[in-house]
């Protein structure tokens, strides 16, 4: 099974090398990112995307503020801060984004050698932070598979997948091992509206990947359901709670209740980092979640699909209360109910449960 | 509260007047049709749609076959019955269209006065076809407006208002019923994927009447009743079995799911012609259910979103199990659960139920 690679360097490993998502599904297109600016713009207009990959682009991408030609060590360090600053604007509210780029900024403070020698530094920074996330996904795939029985037909929504990281993905993370595992593994995708993550993304890298994929639109699920077709559900998760309620992607909640109305396991898979202590419940999440764009629903996708000043509800997240939840997995654990995630993040392999 | 009319007599009364639903939201684009090709056209095209409204709009189109200056009673028949043919092919599984054109043919057929007024005599009938359908509409408004409290939030789901019909719509006309009332009424519309009636119709109809609206992805339903935004569900149906099963849109059956999870009324509102005493239960009329065009999920906007080759589940319909519907609204009464609609549906103002 071949997977593509959302992010990575480039051949020369003097770049970026980034699968434009903005081209999917039409075409497979990679681009070789070699300035800072790119960078930003590749981030800005979503050409990559997926908190992982965003984190790991940016990470690379400071390293290009430097061509390992500097002969002094403050001028070097404030080209990194120059460009981390730069980077991190892309998308204020990215939180991997952020983390990224610290570590980054901090490999630059912390740099006592040859001003030369920064640039190499920096670059063996950012391939561990692609690779601690390739550990991650793979990880959360294992724990994931073991979730997902030979002959399995799974209901996915939104993209979870090697689109979003540096690696397998996170909750389609399971799927990939399963199928390398040799379980026969069959997956149905949500299209995921508005901005069609399922249809767009996850049905492409699914097909690329030669595994059997049938999209539907979201409404469609609990059909799919009452007619006996789907063994499992498994989706992402953007912040889960300490008492396991889970925000994720729009639609994620009613799936999950029609899932439970047909007894069908509803699974959740997500880094550890993605575990909230501050968070209580879904309760304090639902607070702050942010209504989007009204145009991804007039008019999302080149037509006006609705009057053009109609009155809008477009959450990005919804809450999934820990009850309608069969299994949490992480990098760490496969989580059982009653979830308490209340201890920060551990190293990886260490349990995150009390 | 002024309505639009989507299907009516051109004001010359020689040809038919129909609202371009293809122009939809973007203009309110009128089209006078003169002749049995052109009605053909907008038939096949969808330039008009709703079971009721392609029922009138065939049956004004068959007065087009004549002039009024026939001379012989059997050649005007015979272009009669060539007229109600061409129309029927328009959409053969159309059932209000079949049977419209039927009673067209039997005012043709058991004709015997001057053949230059049978022309008059089939304007006629087309124009009783139409009040009688403006009866149907206002009845069902009555009727369904009585669970419409006064500061309603109503969610609904497709289009079911005055475009499909040739009056106040069928289920959407309880709100328009309400709003006439003096009650103050408030819609939310789930957008309705694949095809989106509901931001590109419902949406614009409510808004052009006045009646505040909001449009949502249809996966966002559950969050909007979560928040305590919605006092009740209002959608219509395709066809209801003997035991109130209802088959509708798909996308129905979730929203029924989701509403019983959240202790929210769920109410189907249709026409009397909708119940059918020859299906026994809802899984009769699953196994009949269609698979749409793959296109409408793969390109539905214009663009393609998702891989051009996928795999697609797209059923045209869902069926919702009688235990999650409130109430059934028709023309001829409020029908509350237990349902048995075992007998064939009787003139207006008769009780349908056994």
């Amino acid at each position: 099974m071949e997977l593509i690679r959302a992010v990575d360097w480039s051949d020369d490993g003097a770049g970026v090398r980034i699968l434009d998502q903005r081209a999917l599904p039409a075409s497979e297109a990679y681009r070789d990112l070699r300035t800072i600016d790119e960078v930003y713009e590749a981030i800005v207009t979503l050409a990559v995307r997926g908190a992982p990959a965003i984190g790991i682009a940016a990470a690379m991408g400071v390293t290009l503020a430097l061509d390992g030609q500097e002969t002094e060590r403050l001028g070097a360090r404030m080209k990194v801060g120059l460009a981390a600053s730069r980077l991190r604007a892309a998308r204020p509210t990215a939180v991997n984004l952020s983390w990224a780029l610290q570590r980054m900024s901090s490999v630059a403070g912390q740099y006592r050698g040859d001003p030369r020698d920064l640039r190499g530094a920096l670059t063996a920074e950012a391939t561990l932070i692609r690779d601690e996330d390739r550990a991650m996904c793979r990880s959360i795939g294992e724990r994931g598979a073991t979730l997902i029985p030979d002959g399995a037909r799974v209901l996915t929504h939104c993209n979870t997948g090697a689109l979003a990281t540096g690696g397998l993905g996170t909750a389609l993370a399971a799927v990939y091992v399963a199928a390398q595992q040799g379980k026969r593994v069959e997956v149905y995708a949500n299209e995921t509206r508005p901005l069609l993550q399922g249809s767009r993304l996850t049905a492409w890298e699914l097909e690329r990947a030669g595994i059997p994929v049938t999209v539907l639109v979201d409404g469609a699920a609990a059909s799919l359901m009452r007619d006996g077709k789907v063994d499992l559900c498994l989706v992402g998760a953007d912040r889960i709670a300490v008492n396991g309620d889970v925000a994720n992607k729009i639609g994620t909640y009613p799936l999950a209740i029609v899932a439970a109305h047909h007894g069908i396991p509803f699974y959740v898979a997500a880094p550890s980092s993605t575990f909230d202590p501050a968070t209580p419940s879904g309760t304090e999440v639902g607070g702050l979640i942010e209504q989007r764009n009204a145009d991804e629903v007039r008019c999302g996708f080149g037509r006006l699909t609705a009057p053009a000043d109609a009155q809008v509800y477009n959450p990005a997240f919804d809450v999934t209360p820990a009850a309608l939840i069969t299994a949490i997995v992480s990098d760490r654990a496969v989580h059982r109910p009653p979830y308490r995630f209340d201890r920060a993040a551990g190293p990886p392999g260490e349990e995150a449960t009390s």
